[in-house]
């Protein structure tokens, strides 16, 4: 007997995890696919040493009391030592109160869409945007309504209009400010600024989703959205998935104490809180370890590996291909002449053993047919220049059928 | 500004973390209470050394792989291993694809309540309940109706007139068949059995939620409820936080194919894995590790705690109390003289620095003012003995008032 409610039965796999599924059916195989579609960070340089040594002392020096039950809110130290954090990113009004722990960002991103989302709201998001969050959005019942970007980000213009014009209520505004998912593009310091007095103007919220921002080329860091927030409209969405591990599950959101209170709550029913250990290892790796060594790094990596990636893409792809050239984060938008279907296109690629996401995944208006999504932080150098080529050829050759 | 809706601004803090921040409060001012009001295992005896020690191990053998992002059913390893763990319970006819892990039973209960409660619904639970689940199931929309219960636990007699007369959608009934919290009864074998035939006539499914079953002060283990179920109707909810360490954050869900599948995509939405490690970490433990010698230590402790519990309950409450000897868990119910209202008379006794938890934030129907439970995993032998007296005392003093 199947369990069925309207909600479960119209969720769906995520866009990006069926593609994942068909990699590992060819890795059952033994056919190893070169993907280039993932968002994962590159596992080499995760700082095992590292962690393995802060877990041995939480266990040698917190024995019991570090897999005990513990507070919903999270691990105080960890709530402390964020508020010092987030100072690098210009976000200075802010004490542990303001701070809640969550299991990763995609828990935030879902308590603040399960809080938030009413029937018939709206939410806006760039277009394109991270679609695991634009699922997590629709699952809840929102609306999703896109705003074109230019290289300074969000349109502020596009977006005004559209506050003005919209008779529904808007839950809140998504953005990813710095090195975008998935064009890799930053918003401009004027439009962040303008973003916080519309979200004041329009009574609104601001979800500023920061997971790259640390992930910068040029080691510039731009202040946070959340910075320029005298109102209280922006709400915070930190994580270290892709500048420490993903697998610890460790995110934060920022908000004022009240609204923080209500999500402690939400926790409470949810899951009760989140694992100890992994709070322990995130706060003595952020405090104790040589983080910023580290990320300098997987940045140095990270930037080499672009830069192949996208010489590779300029010298292979087909005329009429456009790329963005992503200062930092983890991933390259390319758009391909007009009228190519690169979702039609993906198994006819794939017979090469070569992935990417559609961009039509990304977009919540049925655009980006003719856009792709590389990640180039997974790919070692030398598999980038030999397989864009490939996939570049491939692109070629469908272009002609 | 603080966000807002309906959902949210419904959510209140749990009963029994209230009491938690009044201890706390207390810890803060320098004053040690002795509480018998947690849910907690006793954290002396968790198995510090094989975690730690497997944890090394992990980081070793499996390097980045460990932290990396994961598959969002659950650690394969793992789920494999409770197919073989799930015997101890008589349940045999499963797979691996029948387990979601999740960051403990309570995220379990949360996914099944966002997942099958819609407006309208109802869900039946045995009164008194685990007060937790009962503000999970209220907070996602359902309406509670609790059946009464015996020594044999939930009476099938009062379920089946409420499952006719019942005109609303029954989402599920939710049970702790072994050791109940609070009341440590165990629900009998031909009642299970009942049970499974109730939820297929009247087409609504059993919550089975198991966290005590292997704290069985006699060693014995009943068959699980989903162990008789024939027709898909019994949705097991697992967990290692009573029995390895709650910090860690590991449950499951047991239940069909595509009932699973379901559950897995709302995994994809909500916070797409559960912390690798501590998945990990359990396999290793069950698989490797002396599970059953250290279940043997924790049983003799918690058995010795009980007796101790029980006997100055009998010589120092008054006359009128009754008191449920449990034959596992880590929860003893005790009724005292009618009239006793035990949530007014927490602060009186709370004065001496002993806490408990009153029986009415169990019950759904405003039953259990003159009950408390009282936990004894937590209280070493002697303060058990030194400060049960007090109580009792202090009830005495009460009662006179």
């Amino acid at each position: 007997m199947v369990i069925s409610s309207k909600f479960l039965d119209a969720l769906t796999p995520s866009s990006i995890r069926s593609i994942t599924a068909k990699i590992r059916d060819k890795a059952k195989d033994g056919i190893q696919v070169v993907s280039f579609a993932g968002g994962l960070p590159s596992k080499e340089f995760f700082p095992l040493e590292d962690l393995r040594r802060i877990t041995d002392q939480v266990f040698e020096e917190e024995g019991g009391e570090a897999i005990q039950y513990a507070a919903s809110d999270g691990y105080d130290p960890l709530r402390q030592y964020l508020v010092e954090f987030m100072k690098r990113y210009q976000v200075n009004n802010i004490d542990y109160k303001n701070i809640l722990i969550t299991s990763g960002a995609q828990q935030g991103l879902a308590y603040l869409s399960k809080g938030m989302i009413e029937p018939g709201s709206v939410v806006i998001v760039e277009n394109p945007s991270y679609p695991g969050a634009l699922d997590t959005f629709r699952s809840y019942g929102a609306e999703i309504v896109g705003v074109s970007m230019d290289d300074d980000g969000m349109k502020m213009d596009v977006l005004e209009q559209m506050l003005q014009q919209q008779h529904k209520k808007v839950a809140f505004i998504y953005t990813i400010a710095d090195f975008q998912n998935p064009t890799g593009r930053c918003m401009s310091i004027e439009r962040r600024k303008k973003l916080v007095e519309l979200a004041e103007t329009y009574d609104t919220f601001v979800v500023e989703d920061g997971p790259y921002s640390l992930i910068s080329f040029d080691g510039q860091v731009m202040p946070a959205i959340k910075s320029f927030d005298t109102y209280g409209r922006v709400i915070y969405s930190g994580s270290t998935s892709k500048t420490i591990a993903p697998g610890l599950r460790i995110g934060w959101l920022i908000a004022d104490h009240e609204s923080i209170t209500k999500l402690v709550y939400l926790k409470m029913r949810d899951d009760l809180q989140v694992n100890n250990i992994a709070q322990r290892q995130v706060y003595h790796y952020l405090k104790d370890c040589d983080f910023d060594g580290h990320l300098k790094t997987v940045i140095d990596v990270y930037r080499r590996r672009r830069d192949v990636m996208a010489e590779a893409v300029r010298a292979s792809f087909p005329e009429g291909t456009r790329v963005i050239l992503p200062g930092g984060g983890l991933f390259m938008w390319v758009d391909l002449p007009e009228g190519t279907d690169a979702l039609e296109m993906f198994d006819f690629v794939f017979q090469k053993n070569i992935a990417y996401v559609p961009g039509q995944f990304f977009c919540c208006d049925g655009s980006g047919k003719n856009a792709m999504r590389l990640n180039f932080s997974t790919t070692g150098e030398e598999d980038i220049a030999r397989c864009i080529p490939i996939l570049g050829e491939m692109i070629k050759q469908y272009l002609k059928k």
